[in-house]
C-alpha cells in the first residue's frame, strides 16, 4: 500500500563530532511494491560506532553514506505487502535498511528471521552483529587459550558485554573497563572479576596494572588512546591484541591521538590484529548454535538502551560517542 | 696463557642518546685458562640497535647489562688455547662474549664456526642473526605469499639488505627506504624497485604512496615513527607488518614518539606482530640452507660497515643510531 515514511537522511558531512545538524529527517511517500518487491515496516535499527566512519567521503570497507539520502544500517522489520512469493505479511525480516520506517525491497535484498525464542531486537545485538564480533574477536583473532587473563575496553558496550561473558564462562580472568558508577556495576553482575572506571582512573595503566599484576595475554581493543597504552604497557610476551574498533578516535578530524609505547610491540611479540566482522561470517552458524547453548543455560545475557522513535535515531547514535549506552544501543521504530 | 685485555663496560645508563661517556675501555688480566676452559681471542664483535634497550635498567626479553662489567654481544674468536678437548688453538668459534678483546670461558659457552667458506665475519651479519632476522620477518611473521608489494625501512642495514634481497629473488616489487645517496645507490645495485631516500623527502607518506600508488601487503619494520605511519596509510587490507625494531624510538627517554592512523589497522584489518629472532632459532638450519644456495648462485650479497680496535666499539654502537652505517656494522678485533 501507498504509505508515508520518515528517514533519516545525511545533510552535511561531520566535521569532529557529530552534531543533530547533520542530519535530517524526511518524511518520503513509499507507492505500492513493485513487482518482486515487499513493502517493510521497520520495528528496530541499529546505530553502531562503525557508522561514523561512513559520514566521511573516504574509502573504506564500508562505501561512504550518501548526502541526501537515507542512511543505511541493520534493521529489524515487519512486511506489510508482498509481490515475492517467499514472504507474506506478518513476517520478520532482517535488512540493512535501517533508518527509516519502511521501505520497499525486492525480497532478494531481504533475509527472512527466524527468532528461535528471543526477542526480534537481539539479532541487532547480543545474537547478531555484536555477538558474531565478540566471538571472532575474542576466539579467531585473539586465539583465546587456557589461562590467558583478558582485559576489554569498553566492556558493558554491545560488543564488550558479550566479549566478557563468552571470557568469564571459559574460565578465564577478566578486567574490563567502562564509564561510571551504574555500568561498573553491570559489570560486576555478569561476573567481571575487576571492574575499572575509567572515567574516574587519573592514570588508566597504574589502574590495570594493579588490577592485572602478572600481565594480560589478550586485549579486546574497542576505544584506543589511553586504552590501547595501557594495554601495551600491561602486556605479557606474546599478548594478542583484537583490534575490534577505536572509538575515542573516530571524531579525530586530523590523524588520531599519537600512540606512544608501541615499541613494547617488538620485544614483548605482540600480535595487534584488526578485523571486521563481514570478512568471518562463515562463523556465523557455529556462533548461533554456542550462543543458544550458552543462553539456555543461563550463561548470557545482555542490556540494551533503548531510544524510540526515526526523529531520537540522530540522538541515540550520539550517545554512542558520549559513552551514554549501557549495552546495545537501539532505537525502536514499531 | 696470562694475558692482558681490553674490555668495554657500561659506565653510567644513557638517558636518551647515548655518549661516548657512558662507556669505558677497561683493561683486565686474563689468567690462564681453568680446567675446562678455553681461552679465546675476538677477531670480530657485532654492535645492535637492540643493545641499546640493554643499558636501560628495566626488565625486557633480554637483561639489563651491568654498570661496571664488560657489555656482551656476538663475537666470533679464534682459540689461542684450551683444557677442552672439544677445541684447540686455531679453531674459531661464536660466542656471546662480545665487547672484549679475549676472554676464558667454559667449553660450553662456545660454538665451533664452521665457515662454509664465507668470512667468518658473515656470521654476525647476512649468515648469523641479522640474516635469520630478515628470513623469519618475512617469510614467518609476514607470511610473504605471491604478488605482495614489499616495503622495507632501514633497507640498506644489516638486516633491510637481505630482506630486500629475498623478497627480489623471490619475485616481489620492493620499494625501501634509506638515509643519503650512497645507500639509495646501494639499493639498487641490489635490484630495489624503488629506493626512497627518506632524509630528502618532506612527506614520507606521500613519498610511499607515489613509490607504491597501488599500495603494500608487506611493511618490514625496522624504523617506527613516519615510517611507521606512512606504511599505515599505504597499507592494503589485510596487509601484515612484521614488526622487528624500532630504532627512531630507542633513545626516547619518555615513551616514545606517538603513532598517528593506527585506527587504519582496524579498517584494513591489519596484522601488526613483533618479534625476537631469538625465539626462532628453529628455523636456523633452513635458512643456512637457503642462504648457501642464493649465496652460491649469486642472487644474495651484503655489505659491511667496519670500525677497528675494541675502543671504537662505543663509537661504532652510537653510528647505528646516526644511520652512518652501511649494511652490518662491525667491529675488528683481531
Amino acid at each position: 500500500m501507498a504509505i508515508s515514511s520518515r528517514e533519516c537522511h545525511l545533510k552535511s558531512r561531520p566535521q569532529g563530532v557529530p552534531t543533530h545538524d547533520n542530519f535530517e529527517i524526511v518524511t518520503v511517500q513509499l507507492s505500492d511494491p513493485g513487482p518482486g518487491e515487499v513493502q517493510v515496516k521497520n520495528l528496530w535499527m541499529t546505530v553502531d560506532p562503525y557508522m561514523r566512519g561512513r559520514m566521511n567521503d573516504v574509502k573504506s570497507y564500508s562505501p561512504p553514506f550518501q548526502l541526501g539520502e537515507a542512511m543505511q544500517g541493520g534493521a529489524i522489520g515487519e512486511v506489510t505487502a508482498s509481490n515475492d512469493p517467499n514472504f507474506k505479511p506478518g513476517d520478520l525480516v532482517s535488512t540493512f535498511f535501517g533508518w527509516r520506517e519502511a521501505f520497499n525491497a525486492p525480497g532478494a535484498a531481504l533475509q527472512k528471521l527466524d527468532t528461535h525464542g528471543l526477542p526480534p531486537q537481539a539479532f541487532l545485538g547480543a545474537a547478531g552483529m555484536p555477538g558474531l564480533t565478540a566471538y571472532v574477536g575474542l576466539l579467531k583473532i585473539a586465539a583465546l587459550k587456557d589461562g590467558d587473563v583478558v582485559f576489554v575496553s569498553a566492556a558493558a558496550g554491545a560488543v564488550g558485554q558479550i566479549v566478557c561473558q563468552i571470557a568469564k564462562l571459559k574460565g578465564h580472568t577478566v578486567i574490563g573497563t567502562a564509564g561510571g558508577a551504574e555500568k561498573v556495576a553491570y559489570l560486576k553482575e555478569i561476573g567481571v572479576d575487576h571492574a575499572i572506571d575509567y572515567k574516574a582512573e587519573k592514570d588508566l595503566t597504574a589502574a590495570l596494572m594493579r588490577a592485572a599484576p602478572n600481565g594480560i595475554d589478550v586485549y579486546f581493543e574497542n576505544v584506543g588512546g589511553t586504552h590501547l597504552e595501557a594495554a601495551l604497557m600491561a602486556a605479557n610476551p606474546f599478548a594478542r591484541f583484537a583490534l575490534c574498533g577505536m572509538i575515542s578516535q573516530y571524531n579525530d578530524s586530523g590523524m588520531g591521538t599519537g600512540i606512544h609505547g608501541l615499541t613494547a610491540a617488538v620485544g614483548k611479540q605482540l600480535r595487534l590484529e584488526g578485523f571486521i566482522v563481514s570478512s568471518h561470517f562463515d562463523m556465523m552458524p557455529a556462533f548461533v548454535k554456542e550462543l543458544s547453548g550458552w543462553v539456555a543455560e543461563g550463561k548470557i545475557s545482555w542490556r540494551e538502551t533503548v531510544e524510540e522513535g526515526i526523529d531520537r535515531a540522530p540522538h541515540a547514535f550520539l550517545k554512542l560517542f558520549k559513552g551514554e549506552n549501557l549495552g546495545k544501543m537501539l532505537v525502536k521504530l514499531g
